[in-house]
């Protein structure tokens, strides 16, 4: 049974070979997206087992999916391959100034789909933590009753709650964001918001005012993540800026936050304090940002060694 | 004003680069699919102008859709660019034995929203013939009843009617295809079955039979498709068998249902009898199948000629 | 009838796929380069109708840049496909540090072969711009006097006519092209220089003293296009400098100044004055720079307004 | 812990994108290549347990076959990563008649280290069946020793073995791979050879003889794979030919070999008799062949229904 | 100095990666293409030397195309860099079902500029044997010249001289390719023609008739090429039917011919006889249509002892 | 017989088309990889003629090896296709940061067969110049032995010796460098070290110290790269910085020491003196780096005078 257990929609990414308007492109490569799978693989690099509780369609993408994911190591034998629904697909749209677009197909997708009767209680239970996202709530109300549940679980086998915000405005309101994410917030343990998500939620970005006003709101640990300057964190007890790392250059930015999350509770899973694991969350997030792709650049132990220039690499 | 009016959904096609399972599949190529846009495209090429109805989304494949279809010559001044839903997509999934598979990621699409509101009365009242397609009908009740306000329009102006049944199981069940097909087929003038859907609309796949129920259903002129063999068309007065013109090797059935169409209707444009009509329909259905994709081997003219030997082609 | 009319020779582009000298390259893509059809199209996205008048050889390079034209909105119906003449082609040699090399095979192309009898009278007389560029005279002796038959049209209908000069020294010496475009300026109503061409014209690179030089040779509106610092325009009565749009990189310059013209005639289409005019002139261009290709950053009416932040973009 | 556990090496396959000789050949595609993990890729995909022991590189290339096996749903969690040796790789080289030649960089490769000590005697002795083949005891005397001692672990705890020969002349000459594999066969229940390896084995291609030298050597079970045939087995009280499946083409016949044996074993596993598993181990054998690719085609027991006509494939 | 020289324009070949109109392909690769180069190519790999005399463009194709039939061990010695004109390109369009067209844009190429003044005398002089085609005639009135002095040049210095009618249509009559080749063949001691160069040179597809014209119009050595029947060979003293090599399947038929001529005349320096010379020539002929490319099928002499299993090949 | 021999190993290189870890990159384009083959080019390049020995095996990519090198002007008939070694490969990883990583395939390859057998004695006497690098002696004893031998040879017939030290700490220690490569400068004329090659042969990275130990220590010539700075020599008499030529941005850094060496050694077979050929090295260094690949960028005269902008380049 996993130390850690996530749970959340991944889909398929058609991600096109050239920049501009999708109009004009000709070609697509096929990869996956998930911002919890991402997150699980990132624990399971770091040494730890992670499982990934999720539905996709009994589909050549489903299966795709779950072979990636397994293939990085983390443990799969809670995802359902749904007869009735589609795997989700979406479509991304970059441009060379760095901005993004994403076309989503996921209306109706398998993983909007998932109920409270496809968690596991003992899967969850036997855990440490399990770490949710503020997607999931937003696919459908079966996928929001399904997170409340595990929640639930979780709270009531003494399992730590991990939360990342992830607002995501093109499945939902601001204002429906707002209340179905701080509900979630008041049960969890540890929430890890970006200063704009700060400021979606409870309307501020001044990283100490976020962490008091969520601690107050029943958070028991606040990491704020401050990107290429590092992270903020706060308890009842003690709070503290822990400063990232100096990359040269940020190559892709995606990807990096839940490498964050991984970073963090990895660090707790090793026995570390709250300082120690922001240290680790910060320089998993920026090495993410290091390489192209979502998962791509999630680093083992070694790697953060190297990176943080503590072991010599291997002979380039 | 175009002399052929037609309308249906056309989607954006991903195309893999290879064949065999998607989850294997690493590249896909950028196309678009569409019954009725191909039969326009096919029907321009053969020197008459076309209009092509539907809605799309406005978004960069729905803008793609439009350019691609009026690149080809094809009006679509009454195509609508809809705010509010995504353009279609599907992929496909090809064997080295000739078998594909279809992933629609439709429901809901923009096209799937058009409603009677989206017909221009004049537009459909001065052209010569309205053509639709069983598709249609199946994607929504909008649409289907989109589909039967069309077929008034015509009926009340005079306006010839002609049905392609592109029997599609994936979006209803047999039953419900059955009913509403011919329900079409009742105020059509001409319908263009192929056997196996003969089958499923008359429970006969014999072309004589398939020809006499669907007569006595209320078509004017049948034309049922027997593949290389040719064609088989029957009215109150006359019927006949037309040979159709042997290849060496169908290297691409798709597509070849709709250039049969466009070069039928083609035929009664130029005034050609029905024999003469059927004929050049069966030449473009045979050259369609010796280039790869739907509408890249749709004829010209001056390809037909060529293609029947009438004419020395261009020095290769 | 479109509102804008212009002409001149598109031509199919092989693009390599990567940079350094072709020697080493292996791959290329077929794309269209054409600084009036980019005009055109330019024009179109931007709410107006425009046409384009030109050659092509009757050939698939031919038919793939009519179609890909008209796809983009432009009406095509004065294109001749010549039967004797091929469509001219030209590749690029792009390198890391911005630099490019083109090879034109492109003598004796169907294009170059333009005649004044090409010239339909009413269809250039029911324009309100006709817009010329210093390359077509440059291509063959017919073609020049075929764009001094349509300036001859334009201005006796009472059409107003525009001139980019786009000097092409590879085409022809710095003193013919002197010659031929300054005569052509003394027709026209608006001219669009560059600061260089300015120099290899009258002199001098000093936008003011360009401007007077050009309005005392006869141009009614000397536009001069400084790159990202704006626009210096002059007419008889009025000069202005209008300041550009900083962006934070220029990822590709091609066809900015195509999109420049457009943007300047669309503005005077919509009856705006001419400082407005260049204002949307600089949008544009600066647009134009922001995404790979010619005609893929050209935007719409609803872009410019996002571009400009007075309208909030999709969300992305 | 696994009911089938094999060993073997898998090397990094750089497939030609183009047919031809190398020489000429500019791009290549990265995929693996190993008859023991296609094996237990075939296993797992008929729906039971596989392992599979091997030693990769502590580099990219390890990384990615080990994620790729896992990914397929095979335990590998015997798999050493190197330091000292890097992971094997080969080259194709394809012609359009269907022939093709390898390339092989596997000397010194981290698997053709593997030594006894690798083996976790536990592990062997839960599994119903070890499966082996001639090619790892080709790699190195140290794989020889390997494989020998997985032979008798496997007989002292009763774990049935199964060979293929698969002899690869390009590691080893006629004679040392006839007395090597003749001193596993002569260990082993099961022994699955084609009629060219019973030629360079017990010097016969005729099935009855090949099968009756190999009893009297020691195996307890000869199926003799006879292509699209069938296969003909023995043992000592039985005999039978189980015809094939009729296909009307061979794609790719790579990796049948693999698919067969896995069949084989799996419907050993589900408790059938040994002409049912035969006809299981044709079926698998032959769909394999369908699909471009080792393990692509690799069906489960759902796809075998399908393709024997018991059960009605998905709609496509 | 060579053994063999030749002399012929050749051209940088854009092929694309898809079949169907080049309307629709999207990519092409660049290769060569020049009969006479291919030819040169064949005699170095048969294990003689050869030169290549021809123009280029002083540009990044000419330099690619004098590096890679240098690369093929050709001497290029004779090539001149022309800084006047451009190198020669041409694109194919393929069909699926064989069938092929050329776009041509070669002319006023470098090559198409050769003059008699480019002939090196002593170069010439020191050959054994002089190969021509018809093509180079074709390119111009100045290459014309050129290849009758080549031909004067040899005939003075005893050089014997071989002529590949090589008829192309598309860039002159057909009568004047008849007077131009006779002319020609009138002062070859080899000619090799196929069946159709034999109906349109001498009105006659048979090939004893086509021999017995030829002869009497001056050739000492007449080889009528019969495609994989083989080839009949006359002189005044002998004839002979040589039958060919049966090939599973034709893949890529270009440069049989080519290769054929490069297998006779290496016979030849081998000092074979006209019957073993024959033989060879089909053989090398039959090897080149197995791969796809002009060039990449051209044997070397151990290639040809595998093909005709007088040696067996590498282990595959 | 070549003005300037060397002798060295070259590989096919497999260059991923993405960057970041092997493990996900799908796609590779075959290249070649060699310093001392990429020397020899840039001396042919500059005008002057080179040779260079070596070993391929007797396969594809040995072919290759040797087609392309021949093809770029190089005498390769004193290189060798061993039948029983393959050619040696590797792969590059690529990251965005400009870091890479290579995986060297090169155990026994052929060109670490090579021996002093290999060597032609009269082909090095009757050279100018011979070129070896500090890679060769490491590939095997044989090679060290053959690199020996062939100073050896020039210097007893007054062949003049450059070496550059070229130190891959992949394939030897530290130490075990040092020493070989000391030996050998012991022997040399002209030794082109950079600053951290100086570091590890004689302990200091300042370039007057390496100059005036590495002359003590038996060199005559000793030129120190310093990148963008340009380059700092000592002979006897005389010691100079010459300043190297300002580049706007470096692409690729790959190949700039081999075209160092090739314009050092160009410039005095010119007869230039010292200075004047830092100078050169300094020119043709910078031009490589302009451009990716470690060829592509390899100037001619020509080139090098538009670089230096006495000439002007063609228009563009």
């Amino acid at each position: 049974m996993p130390e850690v257990v996530t749970l959340g929609e991944t889909m398929v990414l058609l991600n096109p070979i050239n920049t501009g308007p999708l109009k004009y492109v000709s070609h697509f490569v096929k990869q996956i997206g998930g911002a919890e799978s991402n997150f699980a693989i990132g624990v399971s690099r770091l040494g730890h087992s992670a499982g990934w509780i999720s539905r996709v369609g009994q589909d050549e993408f489903g299966k795709y999916i779950v072979s990636f994911i397994r293939g990085e190591g983390v443990d799969t034998s809670q995802v359902k391959l749904d007869k009735e629904a589609p795997t989700g697909v979406y479509f991304k749209e970059r441009y060379e100034n760095g901005e993004s677009k994403v076309y989503y197909y996921r209306k109706g997708s398998a993983a909007s789909r998932m109920t409270p009767q496809d968690l596991n209680q003992d899967y969850i239970a036997s855990a440490k933590f399990l770490h949710v996202s503020g997607i999931t709530p937003a696919l459908s109300e079966s996928c929001h009753q399904t997170v409340l549940e595990a929640i639930k679980i979780a709270k009531s086998k003494g399992v730590k709650i991990s939360l990342d915000p992830n607002i995501r405005l093109k499945l939902w309101s601001e204002q429906r964001a707002r209340e179905v994410i701080m509900e979630m917030l008041s049960q969890s343990d540890i929430v890890l918001p970006g200063q704009e998500e700060g400021r979606l939620l409870v309307g501020t970005d001044d990283p100490v005012k976020i962490a008091n006003k969520m601690l107050r709101a029943g958070a028991k640990i606040v990491v704020i993540k401050l990107g290429e300057k590092g992270a903020y964190y706060a308890t009842e007890d003690k709070a503290e800026f822990v400063p990232g790392y100096s990359v040269s250059k940020v190559v892709d930015p995606i990807g990096a936050g839940d490498g964050f999350a991984a970073g963090f509770i990895s660090g707790l899973l090793k026995g570390w304090d709250i300082t120690e694991s922001v240290r680790l969350a910060n320089a998993v997030g920026s090495r993410v940002t290091q390489v192209i792709g979502d998962v791509e650049g999630l680093p083992t132990m070694e790697d953060i060694e190297v990176f943080l220039g503590r072991k010599k690499g291997v002979e380039r």
